[in-house]
């Protein structure tokens, strides 16, 4: 007798499928030949395939009393396929794999699988396989695989960005950082309205724009990334990649960073729009004569780097953001921006639960 | 300064990937057009990518007591890149997942790694991306998905098998599920000598026949699957996906037999040619007038099925394996052979920690 009240240890592997897989599957997609059920799926694809996985940690990645089940499936998404998108590509299907201590409800689960079917619906794509296994006590690990298809494309590398390019993002900066400033804080949720509310739902369950990448690339992208680790940490990647330096000029973030402001103040406004992580959303550059689709800010310029200098800058000043990293321990707490525009309390956000 | 006592938890992200990406990397594959260090990888293909991922959680499905690090790699590819073969595809790319608590040496993972790219060039691909994550202590968890391609041909799934059929096996049986037998009886890996220290050897380390799946396909393979539970109760899937009875003859798996009986007597033989888990060969079903490629065994035939019979027959006997479960705790230490033909003890394979 399965109800609220069930959890995965009273269950079969079988029997947990047999719940979770409808949830799953719920919606269809033309590009799965053979979807979950045997040993491997097998997904339609024009010429090269690409793929990207990611990992949530209960107690790492989300916590319990912040997030809902829903949210981190949706997270779980928007991780990946703005992986993918970030390649230019579209995606074709996503593995789920569960990990957990037998102890987890099965309702958790469902409610995880119908966050992951309707942020994959809304992404294009459906789960196409996976894997569900034990775990020790207090750990509920999930993984996701999405594989996508370039469409006959070039994939768009982060190594592309050339001098004279436009620098430009699509989707939201900062929200996401901020709304975990707000959870930070120690702030109920249950007791948050209006834009407060929905800067933490976007930090819950980000939704990137799923189709923005694969129009980039089809409209010339140079170099594109996407923004999991903060504004500023990221452009320096596609800085490194490219050679190349990144110019970013603050008036052309003013209007993002007046969305924040009301609620958490300017100062913090600004350290979540160049340092907040988890946003999801894309940063590209465009050749100078390309037109950047419908929807796209610029935000900058890309110039030729010089030795020994700043891969980032913002109105021509050296910024950094020394943020979160997973596995060393003497970073956390210790995030902030430095140098001369020094913002402190940029809310990096890899982790709900390794802040201070 | 790193050395053989360096843990995760005294370094950060990228000096870990700094450390075990060039062990992951060592081989190069020509169907890899972006490897590791971008968004997503990119991998060549022709018209359908195929996709599986599979777990593997320490203290569920290895024990650092009984396998090498190298063996655990090895054994994270030899079941993703089964699950590919059995499609009948070849691989093009791994993802590698690492969820680990901080104190897990990196010297560990590096060995990890050496299994992984070793094992991986044997198969033919290479790791082309992934994630690494911090996990509660106490919990090390390894994931992989595998990217593979058809190579133009349809894939093989579970549901093809037609009476008439030959039923074919590529590669050991009841290796791995005797090996498990043997350090579940508390013997010591260093004072194993000789069949029995193979046979261990096997468990820890499966190789499975790489090449076999996509020789099969091109052979005209009906229907195949990838024998990770044991042969019955994988014959039985076959046969339940295709509608179908699996006849399987003893004389035709003796020869299997009589390589383990040696070392752990005929009973036990039996029970892990028909029960023993995770070895990783292939079973196939091939048209009567199709010629199975070099190195496949028939072992029995494809009938037509009646309602509540029983799936698969040994000798025109009924035969069923009860096996282990991940989930559900009732059945563990309960496995057995039932029916006319009862093989006690069989070893299920599944897990090395949760057996009595």
């Amino acid at each position: 007798m399965i109800d609220d009240t069930t959890t995965l240890g009273e269950l079969d592997e079988e029997h947990i499928l047999a719940e979770l897989l409808p949830v799953l599957t719920r919606h269809t997609s033309a590009t799965v030949r053979v979807g979950v059920g045997d040993d491997a799926a097998v997904l339609a694809a024009h010429v090269s395939v690409v793929a990207t996985t990611d990992t949530m940690v209960k107690g790492v990645d989300w916590r319990d009393d912040w997030s809902l089940p829903q949210e981190v499936g949706r997270k779980l998404v928007a991780q990946n396929v703005s992986d993918l998108a970030a390649m230019g590509a579209r995606p074709t299907g996503l593995l789920l794999t569960v990990a957990s201590e037998p102890n987890l409800p099965l309702r958790w689960l469902l409610q995880l699988g119908e966050g992951v079917s309707a942020a994959a619906a809304e992404a294009g794509t459906v789960v196409v396989g996976g894997d569900v296994s034990a775990a020790p006590g207090g750990v509920v690990l999930l993984g996701m695989t999405a594989i996508g298809d370039l469409e006959g494309r070039a994939p768009v590398t982060r190594a592309g960005a050339r001098p004279g390019d436009v620098v430009a993002v699509r989707g939201s900066l900062g929200r996401s950082g901020a709304g975990l400033r707000l959870l930070g804080q120690g702030a109920a949720r249950e007791e948050m309205t209006g834009a407060a509310a929905q800067l933490v739902a976007d930090h819950c369950a980000p939704r990137p724009p799923w189709e923005a990448g694969a129009e980039a690339a089809a409209a010339g992208a140079t170099s594109m990334i996407d923004l999991s680790d903060g504004l500023v940490r990221d452009a320096s990647r596609v800085a490194r990649a490219s050679d190349v330096r990144l110019d970013l000029e603050s008036d052309l973030l003013a209007v993002q960073v007046a969305a924040l402001a009301e609620v958490v103040g300017e100062e913090a406004a600004w350290a979540d729009v160049l340092g907040g992580g988890e946003e999801h959303s894309l940063l590209a550059t465009f050749g100078p004569t390309a037109r950047p689709p419908h929807g796209w800010l610029a935000i900058g310029a890309v110039a030729a780097a010089h030795d020994a200098e700043s891969p980032v800058t913002l109105d021509g000043q050296r910024v950094e953001v020394t943020g979160w990293d997973h596995f060393d321990r003497s970073t956390a707490g210790r995030e902030g921006v430095a140098g001369p525009r020094a913002l402190p309390g940029t809310t990096k956000g890899r982790s709900e639960t390794d802040r201070p």
